[in-house]
């Protein structure tokens, strides 16, 4: 079996790259490696020393059959062609888009870059598969937030909804309205209307993954060799929130919380992004089915609750600042994932040693991090 | 006051402009001539001799207020910034966009530029006006295609729905789901759903137009002077139904019709595109309400009618073809258009001398029409 991992070597891109050659699938990763210079641009590297994608991919040679070509899929159409043309993927997996919210709302520039770089990148990869007449199963990340956060719908489904239209009565299931927070969730909002059409013209077999905040550092497979070691970012920016407060108590930086800290969102382990998109793409739906999705989550926190188990756990103090985000103050969540668990998927959840793993990262690497990357200079 | 007019020189562009002219405003058009390319493309030239855009505007001083720049919106963004920044437009009316749903389905080429232009298109023109902290209001012209063709809704109300969610029992108003029937009808899904998000979060006025199918040449305006005439277009991609019906009957070539001529569509005189723009133009939301949507249209009829009061007519045969689309045989449509109607929009309906009006346009210049571009070459 092949797959093609769109952004493979990116923080959760390249993790579960791994997992597919160690599954023995023939993986090639396709990416312009566009997040490691972004991070050029923010003077915000990776606290980790990510190793030249050449090198890793040398070293991955003891996992599986990796391979990597360099390509902008979203400004590079015909070398894009030519590599599915020649790949003949029975899988692929789509990460390959800019996606920091908080990056997204930084400046025009931002907005620019993440509103074509994600749905023409997207839109690419499905118009160039119809001229190739070539359908293999897509597996797009989404995110969590393009749910919005409203208590009106109850616990939020996978991605429809079961509603009776008042006028008529009738009972029916639609896709569940969009609510973006940002420009990058309003692309993902995007993609997944473009692939409902997708689908439904072509018969596209399409699964639409609506992933959590992301957390931890290493799988099994990038911990297993430091050639391999995973990236991790800590600033305003691209650095998720646990990762972040795990880093500021690191260095005796106070917790940055938003607002009151009241804000629920869903969470998941590194290692279970792995594993779940390999679950998913293992279970593709009915061609001519619409867009299945699934959400990607292990749990939910409030932001608030997070900081003080940090503080619990080290001391850190808690600087509650101006929220920069329009969000509400607090919000309660509660989330399906029974789509995956059916699959097999048993959540990692927030544990110690996995909280001290993380903080044994940052402490190997603090010297590497830079303080003025912290702050989020982005504003809603 | 400050009217800016994207994509001002096309078929509902052009006549728009003059309208907001006569009505006293400064017009600022702001094209790429894209549509008189692509025309060269298809060898479909518009019927009509339109002039160059350079002899549109000199005749247009007799009208009123009007001038052009040469700007690619979707690609162009420093150029667009800097127009943007010397107008001050106090409304913009977007009709920038590729706007044939058979030309969005030709073939890769025309996938990636429906998609690349009409949603970097459409980001880049509130995206720069963030930049510049400018706060017009925009008129974005939609499609009726956004709903799609379901019973399921009852009749088609503006832009909203009322629902109650089966499983909290609570009733609320959510945006109409999205149900698009090619790639151009999807760009301008996308398109709502970034307005939603630019509207939410910096508190633009912004209304969405879903127009039926426009048919006829020409308004009071650019019937007024030779120069002023406005483009018609014939062929399988960008003629629109009647108008193709009109100019087969013509020629004597059979009606084209697709599949049992079942589909029921709603329609609007090109007259009154330009009136409805205007009336919404000067009607716009509060800051950080929803996008206002009204339906633009007149009435509803099927295609197989339209083929039927032809064949009356003109004795011209009808030809049932195999349906290149992915649509149902036959629907029932009922469109409510009662936002525009409020504001004094008094339709104008399919009447016999309107129609005889487009017949001699197309009688006098039938020597220019290109029997080869009749059928369409879109599959769905």
């Amino acid at each position: 079996m092949r797959a093609l991992i769109l952004g493979g070597d990116g923080f959760c891109g390249w993790p579960t790259s791994l997992h597919f050659a160690n599954e023995g699938y023939e993986v090639l990763i396709v990416d312009n490696l566009s997040r490691r210079s972004i991070t050029d641009q923010l003077s915000a590297p990776s606290l980790t020393p990510i190793r030249p994608i050449e090198r890793r991919i040398e070293a991955a040679q003891n996992i599986g059959n990796i391979r990597f070509e360099h390509c902008d899929i979203a400004t590079d159409t015909d070398k894009f062609k030519n590599i599915l043309a020649a790949f003949e993927a029975d899988v692929i997996v789509h990460f390959a888009e800019q996606r920091s919210a908080p990056y997204s709302m930084l400046n025009g520039a931002a907005r620019t870059y993440t509103v074509n770089n994600n749905v023409s990148g997207t839109n690419n990869l499905f118009s160039i598969l119809v001229e190739l007449q070539q359908y293999p199963h897509i597996v797009h990340l989404g995110t969590m937030g393009v749910y919005g956060y409203n208590d009106d719908f109850g616990e939020i489904p996978e991605g429809y909804l079961g509603i009776t239209v008042r006028k008529t009565q009738k009972d029916i299931v639609i896709p569940y309205p969009a609510n973006p927070g940002s420009i990058y969730h309003m692309t993902k909002c995007m993609d997944h209307t473009l692939m409902q059409f997708y689908a439904k013209n072509w018969g596209f077999r399409i699964t639409d993954l609506h992933q959590g905040i992301v957390w931890g550092t290493d799988t099994d497979l990038t911990a297993s060799d430091e050639d391999l070691i995973n990236r991790f970012d800590y600033d305003g920016e691209y650095g998720t929130v646990l990762n972040r407060f795990i880093s500021q108590s690191q260095i005796g930086h106070p917790l940055t919380v938003y607002g009151s800290g009241g804000q629920a969102r869903a969470f998941i382990h590194i290692q279970d992004t792995a594993r779940c998109v390999f679950l998913a793409a293992e279970s593709p739906p009915e061609a001519g089915a619409p867009v299945q999705v699934f959400n990607q989550i292990a749990e939910v926190h409030t932001v608030g609750n997070l900081a003080a188990l940090l503080h619990e756990q080290t001391g850190a103090l808690i600087e509650f600042q101006e929220n920069p985000r329009k969000e509400a103050a607090e919000n309660s969540l509660k989330v399906s994932n029974q789509g995956l668990c059916s699959l097999g998927f048993k959540p990692i959840t927030l544990a110690d040693n996995l909280l001290s793993e993380v903080k044994s990262t940052v402490g190997k690497y603090e010297g590497r991090l830079n303080r003025d990357a912290i702050k989020s200079k982005a504003r809603w």
